[in-house]
């Protein structure tokens, strides 16, 4: 299995002090394949480890499979050419993986980008990749009727951050968790290199354990939320995606249109609140 | 032209204060598709703007082109199906963008990412996307001996942050800007909602005014230093890369077998250089 960090020489410049030589630790960025019944279909650059997760919630994201039943196993196989598994030869790299999907799952376009991006209605538009999400998901977050306490919702990224272990060695990794609305319990976190691998691990460990859709729960990423994001959660049946940072306008729109409750800003004890306000509850200030 | 910010509605939250209503800005998120001759290359999900710039500092990146006089002139056009320039008419979302390369120039492979991430020697690795960027490169950023003082490198971030407009206005932007080595000046800057291409409008940017390989500069981006920004700047020949944040692993080792000065934690007066230190020189502290 490949290794989380590195430990690398650097030379470290202080001005007016001068510079040293000593170690640091670096987060792991290796490139991994994914491939659906020996079929190629995305390569990604990613932090080693939680492979089949990661493999998992990106067929979730692209619409491919819905349950954990749908996806039947994948191995850690050599390189191009080789379909078959060579799990402890020296071929192997462990940036390769083949997942075999269950009987009658169909497989995946190996056009990914097109099933979300472009639809003849407009050619390519903010609008058509909306609504290809909305025909693509298996899950309709609009009517899940959860509540989150604004005071539940603002201890999640204390909470995300205090469980980044790789983040404290590196300063490098994005995180996204995986929380219950009601009880505020911390239900998984993953963290990686891209955000959008640390949304996959999570919505993968979620399918495998056969959880979706992901009712009742926030989704909380340590940066900004994009489209790419939204997208995810909404695959996920997850009602409710809070990030520390800003939201692009798309990404809005897309929750908007799915009924997906998005946060953002979510620092200290506030928070903006861009869609489906409705499901935060915020409790009266004291004396009025 | 597509917008850069929209404004939204947004119920802002404070606990033990309440909820008020107020507009916020956002960066705008809108899918770019890039076209060469014609024929779909890539989706990108883009602020729009310098979308010319993207689609020639994309070009670069990938091993396509490596000067401005192989770039022949590109065009906003209609959606699929539709080859000719709409523009003006309605269906025109600006999203499209076909480029004409000039005559002899060589279509890309379609299947982009393997040009970078497969060879046959280890299937998938880290070292192979490495010798695959040294391979394709046009320029060797190993030879330039230009010197950087530590005392001009310390202020790039600072002048980064005083030129990003549009994140002033929104917190969701990431940047990337070109400095002279020597002089510090600043030479170009971009914005967008993904780092990879703010640095592609900057090359894009250097590519059509004749400027690559750009010998003596430092690349500053915002946020992280990944592989994929180590690779975009080795491509265009620009010999230092500095990042406000860590670099992972693969960036480094790429770095190393490039010759590229990879800065990184570059804060306040004090930075960590990964590879290639010698480019940098360090006052002696006053007094010794």
């Amino acid at each position: 299995m490949g290794r989380i960090t590195a430990r690398r020489p650097v030379v470290r410049i202080r001005l007016g002090v001068g510079e040293t030589r000593r170690p640091d630790t670096l987060a792991v960025e290796e490139p991994l394949e994914i491939r659906v019944g020996g079929a190629p279909l995305v390569v990604t650059m990613r932090t080693p480890g939680s492979d089949v997760e990661l493999a998992a919630g990106f067929l979730v994201s692209e619409g491919v499979i819905s349950r954990g039943d749908q996806f039947r196993s994948a191995i850690h196989c050599g390189g191009p050419g080789t379909g078959g598994p060579l799990a402890g030869t020296a071929e192997n790299t462990y940036n390769v993986l083949d997942v075999a999907l269950a009987a009658g799952v169909p497989a995946p376009s190996s056009d990914l980008t097109r099933n979300f991006y472009t639809t003849s209605s407009c050619g390519l538009c903010g609008k058509a990749s909306i609504e290809a999400v909305e025909t693509v998901s298996a899950y309709d977050v609009a009517t899940d009727d959860v509540r989150v306490d604004a005071a539940t919702l603002v201890r999640f990224p204390e909470l995300l951050r205090a469980d980044q272990t790789v983040f404290d060695k590196t300063g490098g990794l994005h995180a996204a968790a995986l929380f219950d609305a009601v009880t505020g319990e911390l239900l998984v976190l993953r963290e990686d290199v891209g955000r959008h691998n640390a949304v996959d691990k999570v919505v993968g460990w979620a399918v495998l354990n056969d959880r979706l859709p992901l009712r009742g729960t926030v989704l909380q990423v340590s940066g900004r939320a994009s489209f790419e994001l939204v997208q995810k959660a909404v695959m996920a049946g997850i009602p409710m995606l809070a990030a520390v940072s800003a939201p692009s306008s798309l990404a809005v729109e897309l929750a908007e249109a799915s009924g997906l409750t998005l946060v953002g800003f979510l620092r200290g004890d506030a928070m903006n609140v861009y869609s489906r306000a409705d499901r935060i509850t915020v409790p009266q200030p004291a004396g009025v």
